[in-house]
C-alpha cells in the first residue's frame, strides 16, 4: 500500500490574481519548496545577529547524525533548543567575527557544523534591528568526530532518551511540506559541508563561516607550525569563487509529447519494480541552456528529437544538491522512432497514451519502495507520487497542457 | 559607438510547427546556447573512441592561455590541428584506458588539460561505429606549466607566428553564436578543472578523464611514495559524488511587472555607467525552487513582493559557471515600494514604464564597457545588449507578452 501522500505547499501569495496566473495558472509548488523561513542572507556576515539569534528562547535547532534527521515521528521533525546544544557548540560560536575566527584558525580543533537556516515569521520570537522578525532555525551536525565526539555522544544520547530518534527513511513521503522544505534547506547544506572540507585548489582544510552557507580558505592554520602558521596563496583567497558557496547541480527532467501531441515519452530503469515508469532526466551539462540540455538527454537516452521546449515549474531535491528543472518538450515529426543504443541508462521507453497515464495517475502511484493503490490492477502503468516533479509534469499535460484547458 | 550585434541563435528545430510553439511562440534562443556539437556524452568513456576522433585529420583544436580562447579575430576562434598540439599532449593520452591511466598516476607529471567538446555534425568528418558522424573538437589548456612549460611555450609561439592571439576580451560581444557556444563550453569546463586540482573530500590531488568531465580522486600516485604509494580511503571513489562532476551555478534573472502590468522593475550597480539598468539577478540557493529564489532575491534586492513567477528561457553563462534562468514576476497589489536597505548590492531601483524600456531597447543598448547608439539622448535609459537574456526578458514583456501578443 502506498503511504498517504501530503498535501502539496501553496506558494505564497498562490492564489492572488493576476496577469501572470490567468495566462498561465496557478503556480505548481513542488514538495521540498514553499520554505516558511526567511532566509534573510544579507544578514549571514553580522555575528552580532547571529549570535543573538542562537541564544534566543524562540531558536529552535534541527539535529542531523550522518545526514539522518531527528524526528518526532515520520511526520514531525524533532527540534531541540540551545540548552541541548549548548555543550556541543561550546556555547556561542558566532561571538567572534568571522574574521578573528579565520585569524585564529586551527585545523586540527573539530567545530560541529552549525547552519543558520533563517527565520520563520509566522513564529513569534526574536526581532533583530526593529525589522527582521521570527523564530530563527538552525541545523546541526552531531555525528560523532574527532575533538568533538564525547560532547556529541551526549547530545544524541539525550534525545533519544527523550524518544526522538534519527530517521533512515528518505523524507520525501512523510513530511508535511513547510518541514520538508527545512528539512531540504538543512540537509543539502551539511552535506555540501560535509563534502568540502577540503579547498580544491589548493587542497589545505577550509573553513565554514556565513552560518554554513560559504567555506572559505584560511590563510594561515595554527595546527601546522606554531611558529610560522602561514599557508602557501590560494586563489580562492583573491577575488570571488565559486567553490566557496554551496553547490546546486542543475537537472531536467521533461514529459515529452509526441508530434501529434496525443501520446507521452516515459522511461523505466532496470532496478525499478514492474511497469514503473517515469519521465525522462539527466542532468545539465556546463555551457547548455536548459532547453538543449532536455533536448540532448531526450536523443540520447531514448533516440527521440524533439522540437520546441517549454519550462513549467521547479522543485529543490536534497539528495545530495539537486534543482529539477521540469520541462515539457515535443517531438518532431518524424522524430519519435525510439533508440536505446546511444547511452544505456534507460531498459526501456515506450509512448504511452494520455488515457493510460491518466489512469496511473489515478490508482498507480507510489514511491519507489511502495506498492501501488488499492484499485491498481497488475500490469497497468505506475508512476511517482504527488511529491516528485515527474508527477507534476504528467498531470499537467494529461489535463489538457496543450489545449490551454490545464495551465502550467 | 555599439560594436555590431551578433545575429542570435536559431535553436535546432526552432521553426518546426508544433502545438506547443503554437501555445508558446517560437523558442528564444539566448546567445552560448544552440551550439553546432553533439556532444555524445555516452562515448566520453570509450577511449577508444577518444583517440581516433583526436588524430582524424578533420579534428580542431581550440586552445587556451590563461582562460584567454585563441582567435583570429573578434568575430572567428582560431583553430588548430593535431599535428599542431601533438608534441606538447605528447601524442595521444586517450591511447590507454582509464583504469591504466588511472593505475600509473603521478600527480608531479603535469599533463596538459584537454577537453573532448564534441562532434561538429554539419562537418564531413569522422565516422564511429557506422553512427556517429562529425567533426571532432577539442578543447586545450596550453597554460605553461610545470612540467610541460617547455612544449607550451613552444606552441604558443607557433601559433601566434602565424598571426593568431589569445584574447582578453569577454567574448559575447562579437563572435557568431554558434562559435560563441562552442567557446562557452570550452572556458566553462577548462575553467573547472583548473579550480579543481585537489579532491575537496580528502585534500589529495586529483585527474582529469572522461574527456575533461569528469575527475577522479586515484587510490594511488606514484609521486607520493614509490614503495608504498597507496593514499588513504576517500569517499569520492565510493559510489557517485558530484564533486567529481563538473560545477554549474544557476542564477536566476528576472522581469519584474507591476500589479497593474504596466511597470518593470529594474535596478543598478554603482559601478555601471550613469542611466544604465538591468533586470535583478541572483543566485539560486541551496533548497530553493527557481520560483523562490526569484521572489527572495527580488525582496533583498528590492524590497519588492512578488506574487506568481514563470520561467521565460535559460542561457548558459561561462564567467565562471552560470546557468542564467530567465523568468518574469509580477508584484503583488500592495507589494510594489522600494526598500533598498535589506541587501547593500544595487546602488538604486526603480519602476519604468514600457514605453521608457522599449525606447531603451531601440535606441540605449550596449555591454557595459561601450557607448549606446546614434540615436541616444543623454539621460535616457541605457540596457544591456541583445546578448544578455536580461534584454530577452525585457523585449518579451514589452512587446506583449502579458497581453498574448509577445509568446515567450
Amino acid at each position: 500500500m502506498s503511504a498517504p501522500v501530503p498535501d502539496l505547499p501553496e506558494p505564497a501569495h498562490a492564489n492572488v490574481d493576476s496577469m501572470l496566473s490567468r495566462r498561465f495558472g496557478k503556480e505548481v509548488a513542488n514538495y521540498f519548496s514553499g520554505s516558511p523561513l526567511n532566509r534573510v542572507s544579507f544578514l549571514r556576515p553580522d555575528h552580532t545577529f547571529l549570535s543573538t539569534a542562537l541564544k534566543h528562547p524562540s531558536a529552535k535547532f534541527l539535529l542531523f547524525n550522518k545526514l539522518e534527521p531527528l524526528i518526532k515521528s515520520p511526520t514531525e521533525l524533532g527540534y531541540v533548543t540551545y540548552n541541548d546544544v549548548r555543550s556541543l557548540i561550546e556555547g556561542d560560536p558566532f561571538m567572534r567575527t568571522e574574521e578573528e575566527i579565520i585569524k585564529e584558525y586551527k585545523s586540527t580543533t573539530h567545530i560541529p557544523q552549525l547552519i543558520f537556516l533563517g527565520l520563520d515569521e509566522s513564529q513569534e520570537g526574536f526581532v533583530y534591528k526593529n525589522h527582521y522578525k521570527g523564530a530563527p532555525h538552525f541545523a546541526l551536525d552531531v555525528t560523532p568526530q574527532k575533538t568533538s565526539t564525547a560532547a556529541a555522544e551526549a547530545l544524541i544520547h539525550s534525545v533519544e532518551s527523550k524518544g526522538f530518534s534519527f530517521s533512515k527513511a528518505r523524507m520525501q513521503a512523510t513530511l508535511p511540506p513547510p518541514e520538508a522544505a527545512i528539512f531540504a534547506e538543512a540537509r543539502h547544506l551539511l552535506d555540501w559541508n560535509a563534502r568540502n572540507p577540503f579547498c580544491a585548489q589548493c587542497g589545505y582544510p577550509t573553513l565554514s563561516v556565513h552560518g554554513g552557507f560559504k567555506r572559505t580558505c584560511p590563510p594561515r592554520d595554527l595546527a601546522d607550525n606554531v611558529a610560522s602558521p602561514d599557508r602557501p596563496p590560494c586563489a580562492t583567497r583573491t577575488g570571488v569563487s565559486n567553490l566557496c558557496f554551496p553547490r546546486t547541480d542543475p537537472t531536467v527532467i521533461m514529459a515529452v509529447i509526441s508530434a501529434d501531441g496525443k501520446k507521452l515519452l516515459l522511461g523505466r530503469q532496470k532496478r525499478w519494480p514492474p511497469y514503473w515508469y517515469s519521465t525522462l532526466a539527466g542532468f545539465l551539462e556546463p555551457a547548455e541552456s536548459v532547453e538543449e540540455a532536455v533536448r540532448r538527454e531526450v536523443w540520447e537516452e531514448s533516440g527521440v528529437h524533439l522540437g520546441r521546449v517549454i519550462i513549467h515549474s521547479t522543485q529543490p531535491w536534497p539528495y545530495p544538491a539537486n534543482l529539477m528543472i521540469g520541462a515539457i518538450g515535443q517531438a518532431i515529426p518524424g522524430g519519435e522512432d525510439i533508440h536505446l543504443g546511444h547511452d544505456a541508462e534507460l531498459e526501456d521507453a515506450k509512448w504511452f497514451t494520455a488515457d493510460e497515464v491518466r489512469e496511473a495517475l489515478r490508482v498507480g502511484t507510489s514511491g519507489l519502495g511502495e506498492g501501488p493503490g488499492p484499485e491498481y490492477k497488475e500490469g497497468g502503468l505506475r508512476v511517482p507520487p504527488k511529491t516528485a516533479i515527474a508527477n507534476q509534469l504528467m498531470a499537467s499535460v494529461v489535463e489538457g497542457f496543450l489545449s490551454g484547458d490545464a495551465k502550467m
